[in-house]
């Protein structure tokens, strides 16, 4: 008989049983559906039995091209609750890479929105490797297509019969499989077993449960992901979301206007995104009719400008950061303020707020030269870390998995540095950082800065080839104002510089206007695209 | 080269590192020592290479017999963190007693507080098992012994170096042990992995951090515990606290004036204990001029009175329950209230904090008849758990495991009832019910019951054999009225039954008071010790 002594760290735990009390909340989606836990796990089985009755059996990939939808949740239970690995597709990569990442995980099954049917349907350099295709929604029109579509997802659950028969299985099995879209080369395959997403989960909620004021998620939370489920798995939120029965709101496809009105009728006071999320949601002009002021906001996947946080405070929102890697479950720090930090003025608490954070619970994170040696506070490093929810490697690529890990710790690519107050601030990514005469020039920092000009609605600065210095920072700015703004960030930096908060060496020469910046699939800045486009700009 | 990215769950990863901020309190002891987390960090290191130079190898098991101190906090990371086993041991079980438990663990080393010296010197049956005694305090008279003394424990710890590698080793490993005085047999010896515990750790903080408003503990509260650290490592929240890296305090003997000062002068916020050591605190003379209306208090090992939770809530604590065993972690429900129970007026307070609560995250508790079905809402059944964090079973006890385990689940021995809230009330100990003419008559019920009643300061209710119903319910009840008080007790029983709250039959003939009441070493009431006094009393 197994020892129950030693109950593995599996999904199916994170969810509460059919009949508890403890998960009080609703599930709802759009604002059109909504069902209670008990459905929810009853959903979940549906879901189970429909899979298997198509003959889906444990050790299968089943790929996931959705928006953020009920389905998607139930998907994140019982697809890896089968004992399969759940490929959550990030549908904003180009429709190569799509089919790229599916063919890599060698899914068999693939569950469909339309939107996103062509790319699945043709297109594959071979053969379509799938073996089914499992299109979202009944009345949708099936292009034609080599491999059988399964009838329809909703009517393949509700025709299904309850009560799967989840199993005990190895805690280490793989759940969950996505694909980091970096900058370079072909995305890069992270994995996850049970184990890891219980503990990120359990790890999440003791850290953001115990935050004395600010910040803090509870049971009382309404919960709405602005991160897609396809990002590592939206930051592991709709896992905790579930565990604490906190009632969750889906938004399907994210447009500003129906986020504003979910957040509005649904009374949602906890979600995550990126800062450009939160810049469209603000810009939006039923922003200004919203009050935003029960939410609680974490902001990550990239900095959190000045002026956008100062906005955000503005507008009454508890905007604050978080920071790791689609490699590192992801969440390794949370900026929880403190008690006294919360007593700071705004302009500090623009400053206090735009930090990556401490560390979370179980979470050790250094920052280290390039022996792997701890740089001292107040030093620039590489950041490195270890924790119990870190990916092994990316899956079928040993060098890259051997260059992750190399010395030891998880290298995260970004250089940052640790404060008298214990806090991390990334200065940079290591490739982005502006080699100047001998001098780093923190592109970040600079960025951080220009964003506060009046006039700067977005910002990025590069470095670009130069005969004496190696490299000089250059500031590409989109403004509403055209080049006008430029003299006013020209004399921003410059009295930046007189007050010390910059070298003056890292004044940009180039300050220039753009239409418009190149971001990768994710929204964030694409740097590589900007230096090869500017390199030899001779504005 | 260890896979870094399966980091095992290790008691050492608990600890805040030296150079973190997150840990901003300190660690106080009775008010005359305090130091912050970066000496804690220090300390233990320094115990253990002062444990190591005595010779004291992984897998050896290290006994600490101590009132609840500071260097008892580093034991719990030092000796778990070599490889070893902690043994806390319970110094309120009689002499024999604590001899046998060390005898049967197997310590080689005992850490031991001048109060308990004289235990372990002398009286055991063959020779002294020990190889070395460590003495706390350098002044101590040590008593002539057949065991060589080391040098007292601070001595020690203060000559050793710091920077003990703790390495990284299965998380599997047994890392503490202690003994389960329970009212029949020899004392069961209980055992519990770091994997447990870091998971017991998380999952405590988890639930009790994301409570909506009431029972909270965060990372501002200033703990102290009032449940010893040689049981259930004090519920587990010395580990818990430490991860935090909140203010700790540690109070030495339980002196109720000296626990109400400390609560008073270091701003002690959160506790927990059982009901005997709440109603000595709010007996103490003391207790009237200290604010109390801080405090959480987290009351488990047996039930809260009603009476006894009034006057704590009358007093401005916040005042709940949790419930577990020492076989389960402890805590497997916690009874935090939801924001509408907590708008309930006084009386229902009462009766809503003194249930046991609801599941804590990742626990599965149910009720089940004897063939291991559950049990419906709203019917009795016993307790059954499922947890990451529950013991194996009894170490060299093969039979009393199957038992504890037998049909699959951690069989509590308690009778309890889920309400339509989803909260559990126990109702009685399985072997305490009274089963009086077929039918079950809650002792618990009764008592709490009777305890409300105006002069009543303690009572119990044993079930004594009759004639003709098999069991009839006595109750015995401690008061300064004396016999008068017998007479309100049997109208406040009979009014009870009036308004449909109890049987009839359940009102006990049999009402008695009596001088004091039999209890067991760490306080609970011994109902084996009353039923056998009591069976066959005509009074």
């Amino acid at each position: 008989m197994q020892n129950l002594g030693e109950m593995p760290l599996l999904i199916k735990y994170l969810l509460p049983h059919e009949d508890s009390r403890n998960a009080r909340g609703e599930i709802v989606e759009a604002a059109t559906e909504r069902f209670g836990y008990a459905d929810l796990n009853q959903r979940i089985s549906k879901m189970a039995n429909a899979l298997a009755s198509l003959g889906i059996e444990a050790g299968e990939t089943v790929a996931v091209l959705d928006w953020d939808s009920a389905r998607y949740l139930e998907c994140y239970f019982a697809i890896p609750g089968m004992g399969c690995t759940l490929q959550t597709v990030n549908v904003r990569l180009s429709p190569e890479q799509v089919r790229y990442t599916i063919q890599h995980a060698g899914a068999s099954t693939a569950i469909v929105h339309p939107d996103f049917l062509p790319i699945v349907v043709d297109g594959w350099e071979n053969a379509n490797p799938l073996k089914r295709i499992i299109p979202i929604g009944a009345d949708c029109d099936l292009p034609p297509c080599t491999v059988p579509f399964a009838p329809d997802l909703a009517t393949l659950c509700n025709d299904a019969s309850t009560g799967f028969a989840f199993r005990d299985f190895d805690e280490r099995t793989t759940a969950t499989r996505f694909y980091t879209s970096g900058t370079t080369g072909l995305p890069k395959a992270v994995h996850y077993s049970h184990r890891q997403i219980v503990l990120h989960t359990l790890g999440t909620l003791a850290t953001l449960g115990t935050a004395p004021i600010q910040g803090r998620f509870h049971a009382d939370d309404v919960y709405m992901p602005m991160t897609p489920l396809f990002h590592a798995h939206a930051w592991g939120m709709p896992y905790a979301a579930t565990l604490l029965g906190t009632k969750q709101v889906y938004p399907g496809r994210y447009v500003p206007a129906n986020l504003l009105r979910l957040i509005r009728d649904e009374g949602v006071t906890f979600s995550h995104c990126v800062a450009s999320i939160l810049q469209m949601l603000l810009d939006d002009p039923l922003s200004d009719e919203i009050d935003l002021s029960r939410m609680k906001m974490l902001i990550g996947g990239g900095p959190l400008p000045n002026g956008l946080a100062r906005r955000a405070l503005d507008r009454g929102i508890d905007v604050f950061t978080g920071y790791g890697m689609s490699e590192t479950g992801p969440i390794q720090t949370v900026n929880l303020l403190t008690r006294s930090e919360l007593e700071a003025d705004r302009d500090d608490q623009v400053r206090l707020r735009t930090r990556a954070g401490r560390p979370a619970l179980l979470c050790e994170v250094r920052t280290m030269n390039a022996a792997c040696a701890p740089t001292p506070e107040g030093t620039d490093g590489e950041v490195m870390f270890r924790s119990p929810w870190l990916t092994e490697g990316y899956a079928g690529d040993e060098a890259g998995s051997a260059r992750l890990w190399e010395g030891g710790w998880l290298r995260s690519g970004d250089i940052g540095v640790f404060g008298e107050d214990g806090a991390l601030r990334i200065t940079d990514r290591l490739k982005d950082v502006i080699k100047s005469g001998g001098e780093w020039i923190s592109s970040q920092d600079l960025e951080g800065l220009i964003s506060t000009v009046h006039g700067v609605s977005e910002v990025a600065v590069i470095g670009i080839p130069d005969e004496r210095w190696g490299e000089r920072p250059m500031a590409l700015i989109v403004s509403s104002q055209g080049p006008a703004v430029v003299d006013a960030v020209r004399q921003s930096l410059i009295a930046a510089a007189d007050e010390g908060v910059i070298s003056r060496y890292a004044i940009p020469e180039k300050i220039v206007t753009v239409e418009k910046l190149a971001r990768t699939s994710v929204g964030k800045l694409d740097k590589k695209a900007l230096r090869s486009r500017y390199a030899t700009d001779t504005t």
